[in-house]
Parts: C-alpha cells; sequence; structure tokens
C-alpha cells in the first residue's frame, strides 16, 4: 500500500453511500435516504437545449441563472447582486469547497449535535475539531470556532425548524464572535405547517457567511444542480476552489433549472408538490402512532423529508439496520449524525417521501417487531 | 476578513479561469483553451431520457457506464473490472480527488515541467512540492516522490507523446521506487500521425495507479463527464472522496455518453474528428509557417489540441497576452505551466481548434507584429 495523505485516515465510508447500494435491490422499503418522490418530477423541455451548452462555460455558473438565484434570493431580503451567486454541482459540493475555503487540522467548527452526517464527513476528511453548538445558547461555541454550520429550517435530522429568536440570536452571535456562518438550506421550499423560514445569514450586519441551496427537493436530484450565495469577500477564492474542483458545473442541467425557474406553472408545481408531502407526512404520521406509540418518541416536522426518533430505551441502531435490511427494510441510524458518534444510539431517522403509503405501514410493522425484540433481548440480558 | 485556511494562501487565479471570460467576448479570436470545435459535438438523442435519472445515483456512476469504459479499457490491454472504474464530474474532478487522496503539505510530486496547468493549481492548493521528472531518466526524481504526474499522450502544454521505451521505462521507473503513477489521458484519441498511445499504466505489474480519460474532448466538454480506473487498492479510497465531492455524478450526462459510446456510428464519427482537427492542424502549421517562422520554433503535434512555441527570444508572455487580447486575440502564456514559474517566459500555447481557419491567419497575424515589436522593444531597451 503505498503512503496516503494523513486525511485519508479520517475518511469513513458513508453511511448514506452504503444504503443507497442497499435501497437500490429490488422490492426494499426505503426509509432512509432524502429521496424525493419519483412522481414529484417535473416534465423536462429537452427539445430546446441550445448546442452551444456543449462547449466549456464559466465557473460561476451561467449567468442568467445567476441573475435568477439572486432575484429569488432578494426576494427573501438577502441584499445581494448575481457576482456573490456561484452554481454548485448540487449542495454537497459546497461543502466539499467550504471545507478547503475554511479548515486546517484542528480548525474548530460549530455545529449542533446531531447535524448532517455528509457535513459531518467532509469537515472530519479536512482535519476539522467539532464543538457542540446548542441554538437556546450559542455564544459559547461560537467563541471557539472559526466557522458554524447550521441547517436551520426543517433540520437534517430532526426536523426542526428555529423560531425567529433562535435565528436573531445566532446571527448575532456569529457577528460578535467573528465567526463565518454557513448555512445550508435545501429544505426550505418543503414547507407543510406555518413556521418562520427566514435565512440566519439576511440578518447579519456584515458578518461573513455562505449560504447555501439545492434543486435536488424540488426539481431532481438526478441533476446534480445547486448554488452558494456568499459574502462579497469570500466570493473570490469560492470561485477559484470551485474551477479547481471541476471547471463547471453542467450546463444541461443548469439550461434545464434555469427553464423550471421561469415557468408561470412552478408556484403552482410546488403547490401541488408541498400538498403532496404534506399527505405522505400526516399519512407516515398515522402510521407511526399505530405502529411506534410507546415504542418512541417524535415530534411532526413542520417541512423536510424526516422524523427523527427517539427509542424509549437504548439500543443499537446499527445493529437494528442490519436486522432491518435483512427483511427488506432500510432507514439512517441515528449515530452518524453525532459527531461524537455515542450519543446516537438510541435514534431512528425515517424518510417518510420516498416509500408509498402502502409500504410505511408495510415497512413500520417490521421496525416494530425489530425494536420489540431488541427491546425484550435488551430486557432479558 | 475571516481566518481562512492555510492552503488559500497556495490557491492562485487560473489562468484559464480568467482566459475563458475573455474569449466569451463577442469578436475574440481564441488560441487559448482547449475548446474542441463547436462544429463536432454530436447530435444528442435528447427523446428517450428515462425519467429515472432524475433520482438519486451511485456514486461509482451507473453500472452500464461502468462497464462500457471497462470494455473499452480491456482493448487497450487494461486488465481491469468494472469495480475499478469511477465516473467523474470531469477529469478535473479526477485531479482534485488524487490530490485529497494522496497529497499533505510537503508531499513530493514528480512531473514534467511544463506540464497541465490546472494539476498544478490543485496539487499546489494542498500543498504539494514539486520534483522536475524528466523522461529521458525518471528514476532521480520518482525516488524523491510519492506521486507522479504525467500527460503521456499529446501533452499538454508541448504536444509530445512518449515514445514506447519511455512508457516501459517511466512503468518500471514507478514500480521500482514505489510512487503511484496517475496518468492523465484526455487526449488520445485526438491522433493525427502514428505514435506510440499505450497507456504508461498497463505496463505496471503490481504498481498502484489512477489512469483518467475525458469525454469533453471527443463529445462534449459542456457534460462534464470524465473517468478514472484505479488500481484495486486506491478504489475504496477514491470512491468515499468522489462520494464527499459531489454525491455522484450528472445521471443524465452519463445516459447521452453511454449512448454515444453505444452508437454504431461511433468509430465513423471519430474517423472524421480526426480529418477535421488533422486538417486544422495542417492549416495552423502553414499559417504559422507563414507568420510565425524566424521569431519561434516548434514541433508539428502528431495528435492533441495545442502547439506549443518557443520564441526565438525571451520575452515576458504574460505582458505580450495583454496587448494581443486589447486586438482581439487570446492565447496561453507558457508561465503557468511551469511549475517553478520562471522558465517559461519565452513559450506560448496555441490552440488550433477552435478558431476557423480565416481567423487563425488573421490572429497569428496579430501576433506576429505583437512579437515582433516586443522583440524589436528588448533589443532596443
Amino acid at each position: 500500500m503505498p503512503t496516503l495523505s494523513q486525511r485519508i485516515s479520517q475518511l469513513h465510508a458513508s453511511p448514506i453511500r452504503e444504503i443507497l447500494a442497499v435501497i437500490q435491490q429490488p422490492g426494499m422499503i426505503s426509509f432512509a435516504g432524502g429521496l424525493p418522490s419519483a412522481d414529484s418530477f417535473p416534465a423536462f423541455d429537452m427539445a430546446q437545449v441550445p448546442a452551444t451548452l456543449w462547449q466549456y462555460g464559466a465557473s460561476e455558473g451561467e449567468s442568467a441563472l445567476r441573475e435568477a438565484i439572486c432575484i429569488e434570493l432578494r426576494q427573501l431580503n438577502f441584499d445581494c447582486t448575481p457576482e456573490q451567486v456561484l452554481v454548485l454541482s448540487g449542495s454537497q459540493q459546497g461543502i466539499d469547497l467550504v471545507a478547503k475555503l475554511m479548515i486546517d487540522t484542528g480548525t474548530a467548527v460549530a455545529l449542533e449535535s446531531p447535524t448532517y452526517l455528509a457535513a459531518l464527513q467532509v469537515f472530519r476528511l479536512f482535519g476539522a475539531r467539532f464543538v457542540t453548538l446548542d441554538i437556546a445558547r450559542p455564544r459559547p461555541a461560537l467563541d471557539q470556532a472559526s466557522l458554524c454550520y447550521v441547517v436551520p429550517t426543517f433540520q437534517n435530522p430532526t426536523g426542526g425548524c428555529y423560531t425567529h429568536e433562535q435565528r436573531k440570536q445566532l446571527a448575532q452571535a456569529c457577528e460578535a464572535s467573528g465567526t463565518v456562518l454557513f448555512e445550508d438550506d435545501p429544505y426550505r421550499d418543503l414547507v407543510y405547517d406555518a413556521c418562520d423560514r427566514q435565512p440566519v445569514a439576511t440578518y447579519l450586519q456584515s458578518g461573513s457567511f455562505i449560504y447555501q441551496g439545492s434543486f435536488s427537493k424540488t426539481l431532481a436530484p438526478g441533476l446534480r444542480l445547486g448554488y452558494l450565495l456568499a459574502s462579497k469577500d469570500l466570493v473570490p477564492y469560492l470561485t477559484r476552489l470551485k474551477q479547481a474542483a471541476d471547471l463547471h458545473s453542467n450546463r444541461l442541467s443548469q439550461h434545464l433549472v434555469l427553464q423550471a425557474l421561469r415557468d408561470p406553472a412552478r408556484g403552482e408545481r410546488l403547490q401541488r408538490l408541498q400538498q403532496h408531502y404534506r399527505a405522505k407526512r400526516d399519512a407516515f404520521t398515522d402510521a407511526l402512532q399505530w405502529h411506534m406509540r410507546g415504542l418512541a418518541n417524535w415530534q411532526t416536522p413542520p417541512g423536510g423529508l424526516f422524523f427523527w426518533l427517539t427509542l424509549a430505551e437504548r439500543i443499537d441502531t446499527q445493529a437494528l439496520l442490519q436486522q432491518a435490511i435483512a427483511q427488506g427494510v432500510a432507514f439512517m441510524p441515528g449515530e452518524p449524525f453525532f459527531h461524537d458518534g455515542t450519543s446516537g444510539l438510541s435514534h431512528l431517522r425515517l424518510n417518510f417521501s420516498h416509500a408509498s403509503i402502502t409500504d410505511m405501514d408495510k415497512g413500520l410493522r417490521i421496525l416494530r417487531r425489530l425494536c420489540e425484540k431488541a427491546l425484550g433481548i435488551r430486557q432479558a440480558g
């Protein structure tokens, strides 16, 4: 074996990736990934693709798309220009770019525990040290950290949503401690109940920030397209990092996304999508009530794609996953979402958007039996 | 300004990126980028796109595409399986992944001087120390380096092609010194004269390697699709790094590339492409003979997309570029291709595939006058 870089010792197999392979098996009921419902994808118009798109393009993204994104961000109260918008090859790329920009071995990153596991994976690869952010009292963690990573709206994995006060307080604390805010906002349009969704970064007066969004959840993940908006001081660095990462993003996807953003029926489509997912969430709530009451606690998420279950007793959900897969059901164990890896033994993240309503019931029935058995074995042992 | 990572001090604006912006100006004659001729792009069939492609896909790439690539690589005498093939979001991404895999601050990388500037950019970002590889006598450099980066076939920027003996000797030297071979082969199908194109990595007995290819030059760069083949020891790490970088590559592009690989008319199309570029190369040779004889020396490249000119006297080609752009002509100065940055003052890299034959003559006339002026000023000063 050749000598690899030191960071490779911090490179772990992603549970998401392993589970993506599993859920492609025929007949598997998946509560695992954040997969949009296959019937939610728009009918893209492939007839009008200009041949100029086959040539190399700009690293920052297509001008017209950057402008369209900028207009939407202004409607969210961002004071921004198209030059601050970078098109990404999916928002996972934004995490990679920000890690390159900010993180050396030992750099302190403040984040909630639990938080998005693929962000933990990338930050860890670049040598980050994690500081747990308490959103009710953010200042102590921020004072120690140069970067703060948050998913304020329909948090992954908990589904929670910061209040107005928490958002303002977090922005103020970032500014007071000179911490760069990295706000990841892929789920904001998947809203089912009234709640505050104002981006935290819009409350910054002059602090440095990266705000990122995704087209995977409202259009289609296969397009691999997202964007980031950064404070002006960071834009030149992020642009160069983007260029070094993949020259530029897929131009055909950029064209299709721009068409979708300009589609007059877009608002209506989004409403239908919200109704569709709200109905699925509600059906999942019913199925959870039926199967899991007494075994686990949960909050109904006001948006996003996930339920976060806390089991009544502490069991190893990684072991539970192996048993569930053997019976045709996949879910995400809680453990990889916790940066210290140990606090997550009694949690399950369940996606409600992908499975059919029939499969929800069938899959949760299997999970219930496995949980009962695990708890029983534990009690007996 | 917040505290950025230490690597950002090694992050420089890419000359390619800056020039891509310039050549989009209307009327600009570009000898700068490696842009394929716009009339060379195939007519992609957009009518048969399966809707399943809009969902998340596998990090490694679509199975059918990996198999098709593997079959082609076996025809090149690689003893490989589809599991060793990873689909990339363009071969620039391969450079990023290999840098993450291998390079810490101070890691020695052996490479030719000059070599591909975007590889230098990425390796530098990750803290590489460069050791100049003399292809006639590779062992001394390889003994010092853990990674060796080469473009053996139609090298960028020189257009040169390693001989059979050089290829075998390089493979043997990599193995003897335990150096990982990173072979970048984007131009191999753009061949105009007989020459050895056998991948160096096929001569390895058991050494670790990454061999990568691109669909940008023979299909379309806007698709942003390439691939790598790695020795079995490196595949799991590269797969995880790919997942962390962008989850997976664009599935629509993967579908279109697979269709193109399966197209029975593909061989014929490639032959036409070669004829087209050979004719352009020959026309460029004529124009160079007419305008630049006495001012510069060059070898006619047997393949690829570039002429590499060595000026008769040492002038600052970065300054020359600014004057040329002002007169509507873009080219790549030699300097950024040299890792020490200083040996390249008297070189120009000229692309012959993008400009029309009329524009070749017009552009080279302008370059000639500027070179004459620069040499005259220098002689007078």
